[in-house]
């Protein structure tokens, strides 16, 4: 058994890169997760929802968005192998951002970009980052945003260390929980670390979970109790693009109490439609906003009226800018959308995280 | 034959959107080339290249980059009919950038946004904007950045009227030609508006020509002699992410001199190596694009010393901001990459154009 391992350990690193061994990911810390309790290591859905939650739902559940996994090495070079479930393709969307992955590096305190993995098919081989001194470096490896990554193995210099990370950075006490639509499970963002709840991760220094569902965010009970599990020191819901104003008016309320009778202190914040780039000249769409973000206010008012403490709305005037020019439909964000997306999003948790 | 034609036209508005005829787009001026004398409508270098041109060089040049199709309608929906040559796809890049449409509407003097036409591969139909108010409106109809269209149908409600534009903008006297590599020639832009010379050419609302080549900006002498047969108002010159220390100290100065040598006054700018953002850690290309960088400085300064008026070399320090967040695998830009490459161009490029 041994031997056979060895073998294969060798032939793994002959078949590619000269010096990579590729070591199985398991091991080592892995960010992002509202629960354990999932099926398979990679995915955000805890089993007990198989039988429960509505099945489009549940199949996005098992795609990896917002997970991180976190590891150390003096390698230089690094390199994954990884499977995906679906190898899923979308016509707005790059393969890197569906199905690949992305690798920051820890540089003084800041998460910086060091290399995409970029996807072959179902099975996927790539050298990330190369040519580096060999020196000890903290990681950070986003995964698939829109395909659920099934395993996953770490490429490095046969003579190289790979180390569980020794710096306790994003702070994973009181993560920062996010529900949402397909723009905040990452579409179309061009590769993972650009989803925007994976760029704020890294600018909080603060795990951050992804509980986006591509055209899913409809107000699930049940994922109102899943998120109401995790200890955050923020929520932020962000169902507007998906939900109907009659979800909204029936279950908005119903799944904020759910949170909050868990969190009587934590800050919950609302998020407006985004004022879709397109709506300039589609007027199905701009009366669609309109109508939405009006039942939202009317809902926050409400429950200020109550007396609910801790609660925000966002407006959407500012979210991805001004210019038109941060999607790639119209709808989904572009890099420059999550940019900008982050850069109005981030002084508003900053305050709230202790 | 009349008959025919006329059945044909009614299946096709039948078969999609019950209000939409497809009206081929050949009457239509289209923007974005140096040369008229092309083997079909939608490419890019003259017939005459064929055999004169490296092949990968020539089949680069059948891509539609930069090409842009200028019409006015009062249609509530734009909708489009494009078949491409090769149905090329990469894993980093978005079909709707690499064989896709985008479509932009004049609003009071400028460039918006309006949709984008997403492909499904060979053959294409798409609804690229609804549910508008019947205005006559002018409209900027990007083509495909990475492949190359060889039809083109504009679709509009079967009672509006699809006609020559009457404003005309972008200008086309003395438009901006700009030489380069994949980065120029769109890689990786969401969407074809996206491409940093589309976005420069709605910013300055001047025609911009398109002739990147991905991998294949080696100072070929017979590009040089196409772009001096160009009236511009400014000469790009961006190789160097391609060109090879040998090849520029080859060939940079000669190529540089066919285009002088038809114009003497026109202003032209050399840009280094982009800070690609990997070579952080990537140390051979940090080595490569330092040499690079340092060949094209020693070009620039011989020149200068010889008498060379109108010259201008743009520094890479800034040209995709300092976050490392601008490219998609360390070197081809995203959306945010070209739209800080395009902030660093407009205000050079915008005072040297009457």
């Amino acid at each position: 058994m041994r031997t056979k391992a060895l073998i294969f350990g060798l032939l793994l690193a002959a078949s590619t890169h000269a010096q990579l061994l590729y070591h199985d990911a398991s091991a080592f810390p892995l960010l992002g997760k509202a629960t354990d309790a999932t099926l398979t290591r990679y995915e955000r859905l805890p089993a007990s929802l198989e039988s429960v939650s509505r099945k489009p739902l549940w199949d996005l559940g098992r795609n990896s968005a917002g997970l991180a996994l976190r590891f150390r090495s003096n390698s230089t070079c690094i390199g994954a192998k990884w499977e995906v479930r679906d190898n899923r393709s979308m016509n707005h969307m790059t393969p890197t951002g569906i199905k690949g992955l992305d690798l920051y590096c820890l540089q003084d305190g800041k998460w910086v970009f060091a290399g995409s993995g970029r996807p072959q098919g179902k099975v996927n081989e790539a050298t990330i980052v190369k040519n580096m001194d060999p020196e000890e470096r903290e990681y950070l490896l986003y995964l698939s945003l829109y395909d659920g990554v099934t395993s996953l193995a770490i490429g490095v210099d046969s003579l190289s260390t790979l180390d569980q990370p020794t710096v306790d950075l994003p702070v994973r006490e009181k993560p920062v929980v996010f529900y949402g639509t397909s723009i905040l499970q990452g579409g179309c963002a061009s590769r993972p670390g650009m989803a925007h709840t994976n760029i704020l991760e890294r600018w909080l220094n603060r795990e951050c979970i992804n509980l986006g569902f591509s055209g899913n965010a409809l107000l699930d009970l049940e994922i109102a109790e899943l998120i109401a599990t995790v200890d955050a020191s923020m929520f932020v819901l962000d169902f507007l693009p998906n939900a109907t104003v009659e979800q909204m008016k029936e279950r908005a309320e119903k799944f904020y109490s759910i949170v909050r009778s868990k969190h009587p202190e934590t800050p919950i914040l609302f998020v407006e439609d985004p004022i879709f780039t397109h709506s300039r000249f589609d007027k199905r769409v701009a009366r669609e906003v309109k109508a939405k973000n009006e039942t939202i206010a009317a809902i926050f008012q409400s429950m200020k009226k109550k007396g609910e403490k801790n609660i925000y709305l966002l407006s959407s005037k500012d979210i991805i800018g001004h210019d038109g020019e941060a999607t790639v439909d119209g709808i989904h964000f572009t890099d420059l959308g999550f940019m900008r997306y982050a850069e109005v999003l981030y002084p508003l948790i900053k305050k709230h995280i202790r």
